[in-house]
């Protein structure tokens, strides 16, 4: 089954956004077994038809995103009606979720946002519940008055809004038209083709935290390669790294094996789960609380914490201590530790973290202090320094010194990363490293 | 001067690597006054031939990255030898240079690595001092001999090798052929169309908040259509939209004029500052601080306004109150408050931005609580209600409450644009919205 991709928008063309839900569809196509031939990005406008319609005299099935908004560059449904050559209907039910929508809102459907409901005919609307543009997939039937063989989904661009569409609506009848399409080869030439593409496929993310790609690769690639038929893939995430592997049961079995006994410790997960989920869980299970005491991170390690649903479970108080005045007011450091040591110092940190778990009451505290940068850099303590303390009812705090380069949020992600990590190991009995 | 771009890579369309190359390359070209007009992906191998050919045909300049390393699925010199007809030849000098790069770490050149110093006849090698893979730059004249009139860039893919060649050697290129198509152009038909795309060409960014895209562009779009030469887009961002405006000087100085008259109550930037920017920006101008008190955020507002740097000069205190005895204990809100109104309401949030203004001691307060869902939402307040409320020295507390549908961190998102809206207007002088 041969699928492209059609990324509209111009804000992608001249670097305003940064093309995320190509790669975001890619993983999910493969997951499915499925590979994109090609990648099209063009303008709002008039381009999105020409694209369109290329990508379906080679395609079995094209994926739309963007160029559904309600403003006069957003022609993504007329690019698919031309090219199928149907006309526009005014869908009711599409205008009713519209009015209700903005109803809630206090507001009304005004002309812009009615373009929101025109279909082309026979076209099949795929609700949207996190925006005002429905999605729409055109099965491939509908091309035959234009000598088109081909299916053709459109998404909103926004990936809040892409992302549920296609989990939620497109995969499964990417799954449907899979099966179809093998059944039909099957009966076409007797070769079972089928057999192969609908053999159970797996495929897992082993998430790694703490070590580098090259590590990794360095780890496990030599083994993995051995197993055979089983794919195997790199995808370095923000602060972990993802080993993606994919082959039958059995060679997936192998690989899982060799993954936890190389570098179990280093593995946050193999079902995707990011390491606040995998705390908030393993927190959750035991019915104990977390507390956080952020000086550099500014919130941040809180915020993932709380990304997570269920988060109130374990997590009632955080404390944004950016000034020296608050880490003492809140966290009782002693200010003449900080006159003698400075914020950024292991003393300081620790001492906020021994804080942080009394004045909450929580079973664990995690406080960072650094340098984010760009400025408040010395020798001594260049720019990315940063110490992370985790304190635990029962246990000696530990304080760890470390050195994230980099711009501030990425600094920032690496250093709640860290924090994050410190918690997952104490909370699986491994060692936090020197 | 119409540019395309044609990215290689599988691991691109497999959601391995986002490409950020594209969205890099679009910025620079942007800059130069250009406009890239296509932007395909395609696998390695054979696929990048077919790309390539069909850029060509439609395109001044095509740009292609990737495909130039040692690997027999490399195969952008030879895809692009193709399309232009041209013999390879192995070039001494690129040989030479190869010899030395891989001497100094102790190692020759092998068969694979030879390779990369075969140059279809006539092309121009561009060096490459970040890694193995030169560049190449074929001048449109080279396709001649199969009809084309194309020139053709080939780029290695890592950006750290990508960056730095483009700037060097692409970029003072490009300048050139731009220069000398209008001055062709000028010459050809005396209508001095040169001096359009020659003439000082500007773009910005207008970044609202507070309205929805259709509210703006029903505000701005009619108006905006009718400035001569003025090129519109519209962009949603994260609880913001940014209508790009780009033009000649004279166009813009009317738009801008249009943009602050008609909306500039909702008006963030007209620099792409983000509003945490602008607000720091604006505090740290009138020596003034800010402090929060995040419920359902978890964090989130304290870390928008950290990542701006210089925050430590207006924000020294943050608190995550996610539990009710936080609320109590470190913004003295009256448990008997929360008990008779619950932590979702309006009492509440007023009473946490009051408390969270007199323990800090800062000149404002931010203040949220709401339900981010999954769980926990009633008829009364469904999950998506939030109070937010902001406290300021020497003026009365405000409370709103708003509904942000969606799933938790884009219910944290709208949430916190809202909270530093608030501010923002608060500092401009403006009314909060009821």
């Amino acid at each position: 089954m041969r699928i492209e991709i059609v990324n509209t928008g111009t804000e992608l063309l001249i670097g305003d956004v940064i093309n995320t839900n190509a790669a975001w569809l890619g993983q999910r196509l493969v997951e499915l077994g499925l590979n994109v031939e090609r990648c099209t990005t063009v303008p709002d406008g008039i381009a999105i038809e020409l694209a369109l319609r290329e990508a379906c005299m080679r395609a079995d099935v094209v994926i739309v995103t963007g160029g559904l908004g309600p403003t006069s560059d957003d022609v993504s449904r007329e690019a698919a009606a031309a090219v199928f050559g149907l006309p526009l209907d005014l869908d009711d039910g599409v205008l009713r979720d519209l009015e209700e929508f903005f109803a809630k809102r206090g507001k009304i459907v005004n002309e812009h946002n009615r373009r929101q409901a025109m279909v082309p005919r026979g076209g099949v609307v795929l609700p949207n519940p996190n925006g005002t543009a429905p999605g729409l997939f055109l099965p491939a039937e509908l091309g035959k008055k234009n000598n088109l063989s081909c299916a053709v989904f459109l998404l909103p661009g926004p990936p809040r809004e892409l992302k549920p569409m296609m989990v939620g609506h497109v995969e499964p009848c990417l799954r449907e038209l899979k099966m179809a399409a093998a059944s039909s080869r099957r009966l076409g030439d007797g070769r079972l083709e089928a057999a192969a593409t609908l053999e159970v496929w797996e495929c897992r993310y082993f998430k790694f935290t703490g070590l580098g790609e090259s590590d990794i690769s360095m780890a496990l690639q030599g083994d993995l390669e051995k197993i055979a038929g089983l794919e195997i893939g790199f995808c370095i995430g923000k602060g972990d790294v993802d080993v993606r592997l994919s082959g039958s049961g059995a060679a997936m079995a192998q690989a899982a094996k060799l993954c936890f006994a190389k570098l179990g410790e280093f593995l946050v997960s193999d079902d995707r789960r990011l390491i606040e989920q995998v705390v908030v869980d393993m927190l959750q299970e035991r019915g104990q609380w977390v507390a956080t005491a952020e000086s550099c991170t500014g919130g941040f390690i809180a915020h993932r914490i709380t990304n997570v649903p269920g988060a109130s479970n374990v997590l009632a108080h955080g404390f944004v201590t950016y000034g020296n005045g608050a880490k003492t007011q809140h966290l009782l450091v002693p200010a003449g530790l900080i006159a003698e040591h400075g914020a950024v110092s292991a003393p300081v940190v620790a001492a906020m973290a021994e804080g942080c778990l009394r004045v909450s009451g929580a079973d664990h505290a995690m406080a960072v202090s650094g340098i984010a940068g760009p400025g408040g850099g010395s020798e001594a303590k260049p720019v990315g320094t940063v110490f992370i303390a985790l304190a635990s009812k029962g246990h000696e705090v530990v304080v760890r010194r470390r050195w994230f380069r980099g711009e501030r949020e990425w600094f920032k992600t690496l250093t709640s990363q860290s924090a994050l990590d410190f918690l997952r190991r104490r909370l699986c009995g491994y060692e936090i490293p020197e």
